[in-house]
């Protein structure tokens, strides 16, 4: 949700300068959560709104919060149809949406699911779609709840809506200045793929399968939340260098990366002239989760849970007092990771 | 929400077949909600899936059930530029989505905005249409909670989120054969002003406020269901002819509509050319409430609630066994009312 907010790709500078616009423009409108009357509808109030990958609500009475985030796929931005099939297209979309719940350690509950399609490609890409998302939603155990459909006079728009559930939430803050920072699984696969394509080549296997059928980490985080392991929490969606920004204010922290450690997807070296660290710095959804944990509470919990989710959990740096991202290379040398978060189709984004 | 699956202009036939897939598709994965495992996270269920204005879920130990709907504005297809200034989009295409919560008798409790925008129109439009949701937003009491930004190659698009709460919520089922068919307000305003600008002219001031200003009735709606009025509601998106197909065949039976009794908008008399029941029956975007009630149970409300409000209450038919919408004209013949629902932007649509 809020985390691809900078999927807005106008160029350095302008992109930010509006993010930060919408974002103040939301929130001077929303009221203090904590207030005794605020948004007390029937005793529901909003726990957390805009900053973080869900908003969250609470009840009175009830369990644990409930978790809505919203996400748009756009074609030319997000996708393009020679690269997807509308199957595809719709569990791709519908994962990166699920990713947000994942993030805040949210169960998924439901789904709601808005179309705008051309005309032209008549009711089976719809049908089509619907079954990547309906496909997507069963797996998370998400019920299609509804949704909006329209015909669009230029590309299709996906807007994926999902509910989950919460005992309790993380949140992108939370972090101290010590903690260590972790990271599901492989980086870099899904950017592999767009590079390719880009540079008219065919991705790899495993490059495509990365970008077209990404998995939300569902399990993954109700297992490291179960654990209590998870202080601060984001999904990758953005890329390494970007959604480490997100986190590094959210805490009001200075984030400190190891270059050594980030866990490159061994398909992002196979991919001529380009470097594979930035492929996973920069590249962007690949849907992992990103934590803060207190130091040592990780301890032999990795091997489960590479045994468990046949995924690795990697310790790639650590929160500092301070602010900002910075790189430590492998000669020790630390500088400001300068990294633009989203950086797919920038030519066409910015046309 | 799901009243607005029809504004599919692609014909009759293709559209609605298309619209019956994509339900049937959605819910075919929707599972039982009443079993005792089918959505039961941390004590949570879907109370209403697919085919009505809202989802509605419910947690055990919370008052009442909290409706979600999804809205989709495109350009094109629901506003034009030339028509509407960005901040109007905005406010129009919030109003829209909180009209699916005033249809279910919902209070609103959080906003999420999704917004696809084109980058040659730079900040100051995205800046614009939040301006113009925080109002619709403010104006109902919705907090804005989050959402989603990205550029758009082509036009822009706009996806409200809406959450509310409801004590108990009114469905689009629940009329009886011999019960009243009511509406608020009046209708064919926001038609009067699409059918101006469609033959190259400028609506009247009425009617360009209808079509950019649109009131959700959410007010007029919790009156209606704190005095238990409402058996069955919808909200008028796809026009009168269009939603009481909607209403009839979620009820199993027929309605019959009075034409001498269609409260048509005094602006729909000032077009030329232009028959105004049409407009009134067909045009849509009236976001007025249409409902169900038991015969008499209004007697005496009728004036309190022109008092109140300020906009009327008329019994315009009734629902008869059977199927189907039937249109009884002033020399009381009776006919099958065979108007398409959505007929904006047929051209535009179809291309």
């Amino acid at each position: 949700m809020a985390s691809s907010l900078n999927r807005v790709a106008l160029g350095s500078g302008t992109e930010f300068d509006w993010i930060r616009r919408f974002l103040e423009r939301a929130a001077a409108r929303t009221v203090d959560s904590d207030a005794p009357d605020a948004g007390g509808r029937s005793g529901w109030r909003v726990h957390t709104g805009p900053g973080d990958d869900c908003a969250l609500l609470q009840a009175d009475g009830a369990r644990g919060l409930l978790a809505v985030s919203t996400d748009l796929s756009v074609e030319g931005v997000h996708f393009r149809r020679e690269w997807l099939s509308w199957s595809e297209v719709g569990y791709r979309a519908a994962a990166a949406a699920l990713s947000d719940l994942a993030a805040v350690g949210a169960t998924p509950l439901a789904m709601l699911v808005s179309l705008a399609l051309p005309s032209r490609d008549g009711e089976d890409s719809a049908v089509a779609l619907m079954d990547g998302v309906a496909r997507a939603a069963s797996e998370s155990g998400a019920l299609l709840a509804g949704g909006d459909l329209t015909v669009s006079p230029a590309g299709a728009t996906v807007d994926i809506v999902v509910l989950g559930t919460a005992a309790r939430a993380v949140l992108r803050s939370g972090a101290g200045a010590g903690d260590e920072l972790w990271v599901t699984g492989k980086l870099g696969a899904a950017a592999a793929a767009v590079a390719a394509w880009d540079s008219g080549g065919e991705p790899t296997e495993a490059a495509r399968e990365a970008f077209a059928r990404p998995r939300a980490r569902l399990r993954e985080a109700a297992w490291l939340v179960e654990r209590r392991v998870p202080r601060a929490m984001i999904d990758l969606s953005d890329g390494l260098a970007g959604d480490l920004r997100h986190l590094a204010a959210a805490n009001g922290l200075a984030v400190v990366l190891e270059a050594a450690e980030v866990p490159v997807h061994p398909t992002a070296h196979e991919l001529a002239g380009t470097d594979p660290l930035h492929l996973a710095l920069a590249g962007g959804e690949d849907y992992e989760l990103c934590f803060a944990a207190s130091p040592g509470s990780l301890s032999g919990l990795v091997d489960e849970f590479h045994d468990v989710f046949g995924i690795s959990l990697t310790r790639i740096g650590r929160f500092e007092a301070g602010h900002g991202v910075f790189l430590v290379g492998s000669n020790g040398e630390r500088r400001p990771l300068e990294l633009a978060g989203y950086l797919h189709f920038k030519g066409t984004a910015s046309s």
